[in-house]
């Protein structure tokens, strides 16, 4: 219908809205990115714009006065507004998204003006999920100083919080007007985080990369420093692979369009991992981090492929002993496997209608099963216990006591 | 960069993210849509899909029972959840939208679910946001229940709440899946809530469409039944060319795209009427109707086109003859034009930096001017002087009293 003259007037009249969206947004790998030599992160702010830089109290703390010098030097054209957000996992709440719009509507915040985050997951999905609402959206910059932020959370365009218990339960999908990735900012990042970071590296790398997967068990025992800190001449190909093989698989659908998945199917590799983790994370009261949780959903997995006949021993077992090599955990005592069956049907719900879940068929590639009844409660019984028995020896072997055991 | 192992591995590495969405959506008039004989608005829920349906307590008490036994007749395969959200302009806030969010969550809403959204612009606006945010985005289906949900609020994607003494400052652009035009919920609607729809059908007449206000003209005296209702037979045509032609300004630029705006200028005929009467609306504290603001704000805008000679005087006599014949307020006592001329810098900060103050140039055309500059407090004080002679003499020659006065 487009001419009104003609056919407007009708007792059955219809019109059919159409649009076309484009997007296109760079992640750029860029070290030492608050240098005052490199004005990359200053030439992405528009010209005279007004900026609303969000930070967390640790990077504020780490980072803030060599920011604000390195704005100072690069964009005296632009005024900025800064703002130190302290958040968790265990309170990444609407209301932190709406104390960003209340600084952003008392900084007099327009839409030509730009959020700039800098942070963890949890601080870029919240201050992206406020960029998004505020005046229907402003453009956003995303700077990840996590490992997880630079291969994972930062550089695709979904943004949540948590709510009614549920993780991630509200946000959009919104994508970042520019991305960078400085492994400088991981020299002070603790181990467990960098661990938490490396899980996420494991699962692309199971997913997508034998390669990816090879360079990391070559390196897995060089790579962390010791209480804070990666090898960052040892990682930097590590996280670019990381990074490049999230972006090649976010970008097959990149807003989660259910009519662009296979039989308009929820099924993605990269949920390697996020299937049981949510439950594991949020029973945990969140003193499990994500990346722990992931870990362990992937050494149930790669265990419940064994059993299923889709993933040799062989293959299981370097899963299983790739992430080990970094400590992270393939098991958590107490950990029923009724309550894991119980937490899919969830699962069911956000993979609109199937299970869906991603399973290892070798390192670097995936099948998906599609329906629940393939995987029983007495299934995940018995691979809880066999990753219980397999953790146990190899802590025996390393002569270490039993992980993440204390934290439950 | 498209392949790793050539060219991933480097110190200045970047990724380009490209996606495109296609996006469309229909806008369906619909005489008696919840009449049993009809099958329309089941026909657009999904199969077996879960339902929420949120009304408001109007439309909860005058079609309620209608639409359950209509659902029930005619979805039996669905299940429904009903929810009835009091709320009003007053109260468009982010708490309606977690309410929302929570009886989705408890309902165990999926991402193939559906919400079905029936009421005013406020109720759309909230609802719509809420199946926005919800696990990143369920369907929602529009059916407004007012003549400005119809022509205006309810068939394009904007949606929004209220925040920190803001309209509208929180919200996204959200296609619905489907909208639906019943002109048979006007027969209930309070005869002040028409004469708001009507507003916003002489804002689309002026800026778009010499026929649509000729149309309006010859039949205004006729339109408005009494206490409630529209003449149906009279209003059908006016409704669907008003509908087409919000549609059709709409269309150019569906999600407001910086980039597809000419000079990359917010400049949107559809702004007319909504300059000035944010600041009316919200410091009347809602006690003027968002049409009635429109209302006055297009006599200053036409009085303003004439006094800098873009508007012949006949045509902006015509202008404000059509709004005082569906007796909408042209003025307000003790509207200051300091204050009026003040709110502009605000309207300037959401137009991305310009005033991009639309203006008719004749019945059914408009320019935009571009520069705060070219609008003084003086001329606007002039503009506001001639307005309160021009109401008193019709309402004298009309033996009406004067309107509005007592509301501020």
């Amino acid at each position: 219908m487009r001419s009104p003259a003609a056919d407007v007037i009708d007792q059955q009249w219809s019109y059919s809205v159409r649009a076309a969206r484009q997007d296109s947004y760079d992640v750029n790998y860029r070290r030492d990115l608050l240098s005052l030599k490199d004005p990359t992160l200053a030439d992405a702010l528009r010209p005279g714009a007004s900026v609303l830089v969000v930070t967390t109290p640790s990077v504020d703390r780490l980072y803030g006065d060599r920011l604000r010098a390195y704005l100072a030097a690069h964009a005296s054209q632009n005024s900025f507004t800064h703002m130190v957000l302290p958040c968790s996992e265990a309170d990444k709440s609407f209301e932190k998204v709406l104390s960003i719009c209340h600084k952003a509507s008392d900084a007099g915040l327009a839409r030509q003006s730009q959020v700039v985050c800098v942070g963890g997951g949890v601080l870029l999905d919240i201050a992206g999920l406020a960029a998004t609402l505020f005046r229907r959206g402003v453009p956003h910059i995303r700077v990840p100083t996590t490992l997880i932020g630079m291969i994972d959370a930062a550089i695709g365009v979904k943004n949540a919080v948590n709510y009614n218990q549920s993780k991630s339960l509200l946000g959009t999908f919104t994508p970042p007007e520019a991305c960078f990735i400085d492994p400088s900012f991981l020299a002070t990042l603790p181990r467990r985080h960098l661990q938490c970071g490396l899980a996420e590296l494991i699962k692309i790398a199971v997913m997508c990369s034998s390669e990816l997967f090879q360079k990391f068990e070559a390196r897995a025992d060089q790579l962390l420093l010791g209480a804070t800190g990666i090898d960052i001449d040892l990682s930097s190909d590590l996280i670019q692979l990381g990074a490049y093989w999230t972006l090649k698989e976010l970008e097959l659908n990149l807003f989660e369009r259910r009519e662009l998945f296979e039989e308009q199917s929820y099924a993605r590799k990269l949920d390697f991992g996020h299937t049981f983790s949510p439950m594991v994370e949020t029973s945990s009261g969140h003193s499990i981090l994500h990346g722990e949780a992931v870990a362990i959903d992937m050494a149930i997995c790669a265990e419940l492929a064994y059993r299923m006949q889709i993933l040799n021993k062989s293959a299981r077992t370097r899963i299983l002993d790739a992430l080990l090599a970094v400590d992270l955990p393939i098991h958590l005592e107490g950990l029923e496997a009724g309550e894991l069956h119980a937490s899919l049907e969830s699962v069911v719900r956000h993979r609109d209608g199937n299970l869906n879940l991603p399973l290892p068929s070798d390192i670097g590639s995936a099948v998906f099963v599609k329906d629940l009844r393939d995987v029983s409660a007495t299934l995940l019984r018995e691979a809880l216990e066999t990753l219980g028995c397999y953790a146990a020896r190899r802590d025996h072997e390393l002569d270490r006591p039993q992980l993440m055991h204390a934290t439950r």
